[in-house]
């Protein structure tokens, strides 16, 4: 329901692009676990903008203030707020957003679900921007997951048609994982990067944005954890995975490429190794019936380009109820994917987390 | 969470494969609305199995009984239980199943989850027999939205790599969807069926499988349906549809097909239709911000070739801790796509019944 | 959210009085847990009605079917759906209900809430029918809490102003309350029972009904359950007591009677005894900051008379608009606490059931 | 779940008593309403400290900052965050509360509860401090509810046994309600407040605390408000109060009282009066099978004496794990009760906005 989520710990995402402040209540986090916050500080860097050419050049420091649930650098079980300032803010550049909807953006949704209330001032609660106090609530939750022997990492699976190397879904390792969780550009291939960056610049260049998909790893889970039907491992990345802005699509394992094979090409055969059971292959994404096997849980997501590009487009005059010309102004990403990965990381992390604290149900 | 969903009604799914009977419970259903049973049947029986060689020959006259919450074939607002009892069990077909988990199902991660005490009989509770209850539940709520003027329906998008006509997401009609729920081979193009005929007779022959994938579009919704961040029409969607078998993937609108798009190509420009707000495209998929834009909504759902295949396949041995060789027994659809199409409709329904009931809240 | 709770474990109860059937789904059961059909038929017989004269006539096997979640007699971890038949069912006994509401029942509310489609017969799905399927459901989660050292137990408290002898709250015994689990006339001191039914029986050929109060204990349970807030053991139980029909009040420990007293006089004093931190007195209940202190949990219940009643009453013609006589017509029970009990106590331990099962999450 | 609360809008409570800030985010409010900010710093300071000799001298200014949600003074849909400053916290006060837990309180629990990482600094996350931001929220809430004709109020129904003239049930108006919403000591009767301040007094003399209850109305509601079963009125009213530090017990209408009754005492006869249906009497608080009827909702709750008092008391050491003698520090009200009143109809008010919100799910 609207921006609070989970089940066994609950997230809570509050603020608007151009308002005070946003932040996060992060609701049912067990208590005694130590906050790493060199380590939070990087994920906020990663995702924060300003950096280089690829981003938007507004610059915010994105430096949270933790409100509450922490005491001697340890949780204390309380609900954990934290708030992030806004400080650079251009609302002047938004003021025809009410009145002229951007295509491709919630400017026009928002305005009638909210009967004209809602503030639009740089997308407001719709903002890629309140994609920071996610980072920081996965930034908790991780450490809490590395503690148990959890690895998340996600890459620039592709950028406009240029892929990288995909993960190699039955032996996705530890430390590939938390190295590209440290990247700022995570690509495994070595040439990736070079050849994503022209396809990112030409649209830059050309007023343009650029799509892309992003494909993430959780290793170290064990089995058992999920809930059948609604209740299921992929139900509940959805549930959350969709709450990033511009996605448009999730896929696990072979996923959408699983439609055009055979039942004996995409099942992975069971087969003993040092004593456990395995898969050769992972074609399911470490994922059946909706609970972990025990292999990597792989899944990849689609972004939409940016639709705030500046080149001219048709829009509507909502005040004269006429069709009208639009010419985008403000600061935006030319493509979102880059800072996207942490972003993803983040809630694949909470999400893990929120399934690991209730693994234990059936054992009381 | 597990076999429950929903927000302004709820869904409860009970039952196993094997077991006495399976069932639903609906509760939040608006009290006055009339059933239409001779509809309710229709739809039952496009998903009932044993129709022919596409399908299991399992023969199950799947007709549910409701127990509750109707009085003179109107809702009553209580809650709506309905029950559906097996008859055509064969469990002896399935008593290795708990010692040599099949390949591709959940036979390994329940055993594992449930501690061995899962009713693994014909899949149990992860069985596709778990998706009657689901189409009976999907045609109640169809019925009410039928009333309300909102439309679904979908069709067989491909089925091994064999493509039908995609719906012109801008302008797929009431009249369309109408016709496609009434279809039990529901295609577009004219010579679809032919072709998808072929490729899954070559599976059924090769005693092998196919994988597919569904289009499913909801006409008619009202714009400003849904709520932000988590709350969104596709988070809510995503977290249901995924509680299908062998669903693996979804996108919403232009899907992962927007990853290799630039914005101007992907942006649906607004203009004014008639008095009224409207995209001249719809990649969107009716989605904006997770807000209805009163467009279609329209998305595609990857399902994987079932994973019962007749082929010699490797698995373990779970008693022995060894690998072994597994011959699957039963009866098996070669393509669960064609039977999904109803039970995706079925669920689209429940969610937009869902959000239409919530969607009054800012109204109060 | 109507009749569903829970939340580690979750219930949904459903039927009318006078429909086909009513019943409940338990989602979220450990797998691999005993039923023991014996003692739940127990139950099931202290609530069902018919006994002797305290009691309506109407006559009832109430022999629930578990039409899944149980194989070989134990829990499979699938959602446990019970049906219980209506058999002995009066309709034309209420025939007038829906034009002429009974004071002090639902008829009038329901009427107005379901838009006069709601299912008056017998009180339909506010009937106290609908307490059957609640213990039947408790006596599942007192097997899983009788395995893991807890007890629950409830005696009539008073009936009419007769009062029972209260429990001794800081030394509550698991074997008073097995004691008090197995009687169908639950009370503590020697003569309460024969002074309650003269007052019943007065009541009863008054042609009137008399209420009472029904004091609860659960003992064993360990220190430490409960959230903050609104997550506490009282928030949760009062959530779910409040479902039983008739209820009016709730109060914890001293509860009322804590009001005139001083601090000095309310505090529990902590001692240690063998080793382990107790209360030298349990004003508290069991209960400090909504966590469980280890001592025994202690609540009273208040049960309004029955408003059933065979004297004429006044109530309203809502065909003609008008003021009416009203003469009360059915099988009713002068006096419900005592059938009430069974009930208390099963909804105490589907509760108490579900904090042991989420008691575990900060140790993930 | 937590700090968590409520269905068609949410409440998130967060914060410490001496942590740097106590707030709360709303979510689900619906846009374009606008906030009279000087009535909710009305009811901040009813509850606010340091007002006289009856409650603690802490000093707090208690001013919500609003970090999102609200633009032009109109809500915007979106999560409302506000967050209040602590500023005059006497830690060193508490430094022994981890070792020697004070009786009646939650330091014993929590520090079970949270394995000794809960912030026990003046009662952490359990403090009467953090009603400020419920009151915050209920003040946001009765705005809505005012505009849509509901009024709520609450008196001082007794303390330590002196009783206020209580509610004449059946015809609490508008404008009564009003005005005890505005006084700092709400009572009803001209004699109350001199009485009930003695008694105080008296306890606050002999380092003593008091308890007492608080009488509540909600007036204006339409019937049919509210779901059977658990979804009642009652359910979620006893849901949310039990929420409030020291309340133990909650009874609607005659509550007690009513299992002293009668039915023919109990039962509200039904009348027509201006043409709608009435009943002559309110015994049952407003609320009929969980469901209100139009009525004034009429409930009491009841708050046992402060547990800090200054007299000595025993308690054990948790360290050593021996007995030990406590002396209590710090700054705590001899009766909670009169800041209590204003938290009371803050939560009442959210839930009957919750309640008003969801009303609409039937008639979409």
């Amino acid at each position: 329901m609207s921006s609070m989520t989970g089940e066994n710990i609950k997230l809570s995402i509050f603020g608007e692009s151009h308002g005070a402040a946003i932040g996060v209540v992060i609701d049912g986090l067990p208590a005694g676990e130590p906050l790493d916050f060199e380590e939070i500080g990087a994920q906020m860097s990663r995702r924060a903008p300003g950096r280089d050419k690829t981003s938007t050049q507004r610059k915010e420091s994105d430096t949270p203030e933790i409100l509450s649930g922490v005491l001697d650098g340890h949780t204390t079980g309380s609900p954990l707020c934290a708030v992030i300032k806004n400080s650079d803010a251009h609302s002047s550049d938004y003021d025809d957003l009410s009145r002229f909807p951007r295509p491709g953006h919630a400017d026009f949704t928002a305005n009638t679900r909210y009967g004209g209330f809602s503030d639009f001032r740089g997308g407001g609660h719709f903002s890629g921007r309140l994609t920071a106090p996610m980072v920081f609530a996965g930034a908790v939750c991780r450490g809490l997951l590395t503690r148990r022997g959890v690895n998340i990492g996600a890459h620039i699976y592709s950028i406009g048609g240029v892929n990288d190397t995909p993960f190699d879904a039955a032996n996705v390792g530890a430390e590939t994982l938390r190295e590209l969780s440290h990247m700022t550009f995570p690509v495994i291939g070595s040439e990736s990067e070079a050849k994503m960056r022209e396809v990112i610049e030409a649209a830059r260049m050309g007023s343009d944005s650029v799509g892309g998909i992003v494909e993430c790893a959780a290793q170290g889970l064990p089995c058992g954890l999920g809930d059948p039907i609604f209740g299921g491992v992929e139900n509940r990345l959805a549930s959350v995975l969709f709450g990033i802005p511009a996605v448009k699509g999730l896929e696990f394992g072979e996923g959408f490429g699983a439609a055009r094979l055979h039942g004996s090409e995409n099942n992975d055969a069971f087969c003993m190794s040092d004593g456990k059971v395995k898969t050769a292959t992972n074609h399911s994404g470490g994922i059946l019936g909706g609970i972990t096997s025990g292999m990597p849980v792989v899944f990849r997501l689609a972004f939409k380009p940016t639709p705030s590009i500046f080149l001219p487009q048709q829009t509507v005059d909502l005040k004269e109820g006429c069709n009208a010309a639009l010419q985008i102004k403000g600061r935006h990403d030319p493509c979102v994917v880059i800072r996207a990965v942490p972003v993803v990381e983040a809630l694949t992390a909470f999400c893990m987390l929120d399934l690991m604290l209730g693994g234990c149900k059936g054992d009381a």
